[in-house]
């Protein structure tokens, strides 16, 4: 962990200095994006040191094909890539005669990073000395329009420190990128025409098999001392995938020169003529211009921040972690269309092909519900609901057979509804993510209060759920129970196992959960209810059927200690907790091979405590300190999803230090880089845990019976903090320290809280202290 | 399964009839080899049809780089290649200016293969008429020599009948090959050096990495009428890596001409200097000359055929099964060089990377040992002696620790002694290996009588094996008893699960054995004593903690059922036994997905019944009854090596029918593809298995107290059959019918053999009637 390598700050992630060794991981921490397009903080100009190049456009992926030593039979045809979009950001510079390159300079001085997350700009600046003796002082600010989302702008400003200088930019946009993880070093991009105009250039390229076209754009405006010098150059380089335009111009001594660049991208999800509408984006951008685009991006961040900002006061660390995570998320999805989800690693690395897990449901739609309008959350629902046919295909090769039909096994991870995952024992075996997706449903009900979901699109989605685990249990005469065998958990250091608890569980709830639904519509909505029993063709005798496994169902536990078993046998293991483990041997899935990762008993992330975590009101708080106390010790939080969990239930059984810890932990993972892997990007799914810690954890937020219930806490290294609750179309803001709780509503109508169980009448916009 | 594809015939294997889809399956089942090569029944000249070339030389590998999905710490970093190796076969053939193509004339008439496996060669014959209209008669006759084993020999003839012929023989030798299942779409070989001289030629290449030499060679020799022309020619098309001669002749209508090459190759293995050696060994073949090789092939598969021969009366197909069984081990593996092994595959195919797995040990050393001098056995033990060192360091990746040091865990599948599989859950899991390599010591001796092995190396091997079962065992506080978590069975239809019988059954065995053999090694060897004491420094406490584990060892068992099980929780399955299950499932490796077929009971093979089978005197007869009706019930013996083992289990509990049905599909695996894949190579390994099922199973023989036992029985089909053992260098020769026994002796002492469990006196050279 490099504590001093990001500077702490309110509003800022900044670096100062300039060191080859760290320039991945900045390129990773300095990601910009704005929820269409994402770009790693990547360097315009050439640069000939390590990096890891990435531009990535929302729902745009290759299906690559899949590469496995031993094929079994089900494998995913193809493992779905987050693309390496065009380059639209190089600007390559000659500064008298010598290419200017971080990695050749003699001297860089003052070299520093921010990524301004109040206002939404990228800024690098620094001096350096070019070989041929040349000072120069550079200032580049980047930012991906809001706004106008399909647009990036740059500016890239170049002053001669120590002479006169003959200064030549040449920007360039460029089909012709690779990904850093093809199976086969395939190409993913066919180049399909080139053209340029003036100061204005194009690239068209086409995915091969997905053939979604991209138009990449560029139009430059070369400045001097801020003047628009109106330049046109004839000097244009130009191949079958690239084009370079050169202008060359005189600067003297302590003159700024610079160059705006306006680039981005028009796909073919969105136009028919991608060309034509990059055309128009450019005119669009050209009328605003720069101040008014830059001016437009810190409103609109404003806007978002007015909404999701967590403030703490009393700890920068603590202050800039909420943010960074705060902020990643906005940058990945801002909710506006229902083809989009959330990556993993959003737009800042390629790892973890494929747009969609189950971190969507289980950590992300929380925070989306809370901090945006209820539609994004809606959107996020009707992303699983469009999909559902081809879960539906899914299940068939799982299940194999037909009992009922119907049933749905959503995919590990997809881009567009089809598996496109490989290993067996996570595609074929990690089924509990059904259940997430089912209790998304829920969730978002209990929260909105939009019961309207369920009939119109949910109850469909839920239907095929059920059918699933009702197929996939199977009767154990044995234990004369309902089991389920052959399964992962979501600690996945464990590989099919039998009867893993939070899978039992979630699968008896998701059945009992749809059977409810089922008498609620047919009883609220009748000719909802109709139209979905004509096409699910569902008989009561499957229904009796689904009540046969749900009573049935069997649970793993022990009498003696009082607690649930992660699966059948978990007590034969070698019980040695975490804190007895040399810290040589961490993490454990770097230093074991993975029969020892998988008979060891430590645990990646909270399983059956994602099960008090879901069902928290099923448990009582013995229950939960009995099974959070033996789990926690076998616990490694080898996944960033971990801590987060663990930090909610922490603050609930008053462990608040550990809370405390678990949240650090949590948000400030890639600052820190806890995990050593930053430079593949950052993790962005589990923000959303992040900011749960806060407002769940600490905040101790829950819906119960339509009504906002808290239980306030602070760790003692806290002076205060603040968070926003976007509830049923009123802002709630709620603001705690070390003596009271104060609540101010935004919005039209009283709204009753509960704190501590106690409720409390809060008027708008006027303050109640508890 | 098809059934008229080969012709019954008692000593050849026979196809009658062109048929290009049948090309790769009979380029499999005509395959010959000699221990140091094999060639796969390709066709010397140019064939544009479906073909799988192969042509293989023992001990000759490639360690192509892992190529996987998803990397998984401790995975190998190599997946060793069975190598195709040059072609030394090649012979194109010109015809009336028509190069002469099977796939592309326009009549092929009276085609007929005949792999005879008395005389240890291969013929195809046919009559063919070329575009050109020109008819020929071809007949070509190839082998590969036991005597001198790098030579090659093909008599190559071409008759034109219709018209006189202009006939071009291109013979040639070529190292520009590829493997089918490259990783990386590599290029194996490196060609060094290329020569030829009158009618020689020789091509040198290096294999990547491993840097094996070989000389690829070839002597041609054009005859007319059967008179040798003494041709050579200036004519020679010679490249980096490939050199091919030109022999252009007239022949007459009616006239026979022919080619006969010589070709093959010498390794660096076994010379300093291959190319040297290369022409030495063409000078040795020429001397001999055609007819004298032939007929010491002859002679030398007459003596393999009078050790090792079964004869069976009435079944034509059962007869030539088991000959098909015994001729493909012989020619994969003679016993020569105990740096060698047998291949699933043997030379037949390139499936199954590296050449030697546990089938070597659990069912090739029996075969060896009762045909063979016992040197051969004992060269099959001592590799595993030499491979020690990578044992240990195998281990060492596996368990992570060292407690007492020294644990040795043999690789899954190796070519050198470093694992070369890469699946987690049969490399790092399947480590019941480890047993059968400790079992195959104690069987070499059970059997020979010749002890000394254990001091001179055994008991090395047998400490590490006995270490490592020691450390990978773990105590289970909540079971009281040792248990061992995480591991595949030789069911390869489970993964990672826990207390798998077979396996905790054979480390309590290997460490109980090991400690026994420690105890009377030191009583009667003590200076070996001392010496391995030394090495291994191995503790009395060290001792004393193996008898606690083995002593508190912990076996799954029903008391319910009366059987043991074969792993935990394997009685909550859903027992739907095979014979109710749709015959359009299976098999379920094809049909199914991969978590559908582990959570099924249905089982590869042998598993349970895989420890009866082993320790059969451990067990009651009711005991192997109860097991065997349960699992045999749930097995899909979708492994060739498993029908063998339920045939000898069957013929112990008198279910003849069903030991007949097994051994019918053992023995004729892949006459009558029963697996749908012969084209892909024969099952090598498993034929052993098939001589077990006659000679263990039928003819019911055991070593007990150093003396043979026999308990005949014969399937009703049959009228007879015979088999021959050589017991500590005596022949005994054992004939079965409906009425009798005959036993008769080859050697100089008299034997004790027990018939049902009454002594039997066989004296030398009489025969005795029971």
């Amino acid at each position: 962990m490099n504590q001093d390598y990001i500077k702490p700050d309110n509003w800022s992630i900044i670096e100062e200095g300039f060191d080859v060794e760290s320039v991945k991981s900045s390129e990773s921490l300095f990601s910009i994006g704005n929820g269409a397009m994402g770009q790693r903080a990547n360097f315009e100009e050439n640069y000939t040191g390590e990096t890891f190049q990435g531009s990535y456009i929302a729902g745009i992926y290759y299906p690559d094909k899949t590469k496995v030593g031993w094929w079994k039979n089900g494998y995913p045809e193809y493992f779905a890539k987050v693309l390496n979009a065009p380059n639209w950001i190089g600007i390559d510079v000659e500064i008298n005669g010598e290419n200017f390159n971080l990695n050749a300079c003699t001297a860089v001085n003052n070299f520093r990073r921010e990524l301004n997350m109040k206002e939404g700009w990228y800024n690098r600046s620094f001096e350096a000395t070019l070989k041929n003796g040349t000072e120069i002082a550079v200032n580049v600010r980047r930012f991906l329009s809001l706004n106008l989302d399909e647009v990036g702008v740059i500016n890239y400003e170049v002053t001669p420190l120590n002479k006169d200088a003959k200064i030549i930019y040449k920007p360039y946009i460029d089909a012709g990128v690779t990904n850093e993880d093809a199976n086969w070093e395939e190409k993913f991009w066919e180049p399909l025409d080139v053209k340029h105009n003036k100061n204005e250039a194009f690239v068209t390229a086409r995915t091969f098999k997905t053939h979604f076209i991209a138009t990449t754009f560029m139009q430059n405006s070369i400045f001097l001392n801020g003047k628009d010098l109106n330049l046109t150059t004839e000097n244009v380089e130009s191949s079958k995938d690239k084009v370079q335009f050169i202008y060359a111009i005189s600067v003297a001594k302590g003159e700024k020169s610079s160059i705006r660049k306006i680039g981005g991208y028009t796909v073919s999800l969105n136009h028919e003529n991608t060309q034509l509408a990059a055309s128009n984006v450019i005119k669009s951008a050209l009328t605003k211009g720069y101040d008014l685009l830059l001016q437009e991006q810190i409103d609109a961040w404003a806007k978002i921040w007015e909404m999701s900002d967590i403030t703490i006061d009393g700890d920068v660390k603590a202050q800039q972690g909420i943010r960074f995570n705060i902020f990643q998320l906005n940058q990945t999805y801002l909710g506006k269309d229902s083809r989009l989800n959330i990556g993993p690693k959003g737009f800042t690395g390629e790892k973890y092909g494929g747009s969609t897990y189950w971190d969507t449901e289980a950590y992300c739609i929380p925070f989306y519900m809370a901090t945006k309008d209820q539609q994004v959350a809606r959107n996020l629902l009707t992303y699983r609901f469009n999909q559902l046919d081809k879960a539906i295909e899914n299940a068939q090769n799982n299940l194999g057979f037909k009992k009922g039909g119907g049933a749905a096994l959503y995919p590990m991870v997809t881009m567009n509804g089809e598996e496109c995952h490989n290993e067996w024992e996570i595609t074929h075996e990690e089924i509990h993510r059904n259940g997430a997706i089912a209790f998304a449903i829920f969730n978002y009900y209990r929260f909105t209060g939009d019961y309207s979901y369920i009939p119109e699109k949910g109850l469909e989605v839920l239907i095929g759920i059920a059918r699933f685990w009702h197929q996939r249990a199977s009767f154990s005469k044995n234990k004369n129970q309902y089991v389920i065998l052959g399964v992962t958990g979501p600690n996945e250091y464990e590989n099919n196992v039998n009867n893993n608890f939070y899978t039992n569980y979630i699968a008896k709830w998701c059945l009992d959960y749809t059977y409810e639904q089922i008498q609620k519509v047919s009883l609220e909505y009748p000719s909802d209810h109709k139209r979905i029993m004509e096409k699910v063709n569902l008989s009561d005798a499957e229904l009796q059927d689904w009540k046969k496994v749900s009573n049935g169902m069997y649970f793993p536990k022990s009498e003696e200690l009082g607690i649930y078993l992660q699966q059948d046998g978990f007590l034969d293991k070698d019980l040695v907790p975490v804190k007895d483990l040399d810290r040589s041997q961490r993490p454990i899935n770097q230093k074991w091979s993975w029969d020892r990762v998988l008979r060891s008993p430590y645990i990646k992330q909270a399983d059956v405590l994602q099960c008090f975590y879901f069902f928290e009101e099923h448990f009582s708080k013995e229950e939960l300190n009995r099974n959070f106390e033996f789990y926690e010790s076998f616990t490694v939080h080898e996944s960033s999803l971990s801590p987060c969990v663990h930090s909610i239930q922490a603050a609930v059984l008053d462990k608040m230090d550990m809370a405390y810890t678990f949240y650090l932990r949590t948000s400030r993972l890639d600052l820190d880089d806890y995990n050593k892997e930053v430079e593949e990007g950052c993790h962005i799914t589990s923000m959303a845990g992040t900011w749960m810690s806060i407002v769940e954890g600490f905040g101790g937020m829950r819906v119960k019976n339509d009504a906002l219930h808290f239980s306030p806490k602070i760790p003692k290294e806290w002076e205060g903090y603040s968070f926003k609750i976007n509830f049923r179309n009123q802002i709630l803001k709620v603001s705690i320290n070390h003596n009271d709780t104060q609540f101010s509503l935004e919005g039209s109508k009283e709204l009753t809280v509960f704190v501590n169980g106690t409720p409390i009448l809060v008027e708008p916009n006027s303050l109640v202290t508890v």
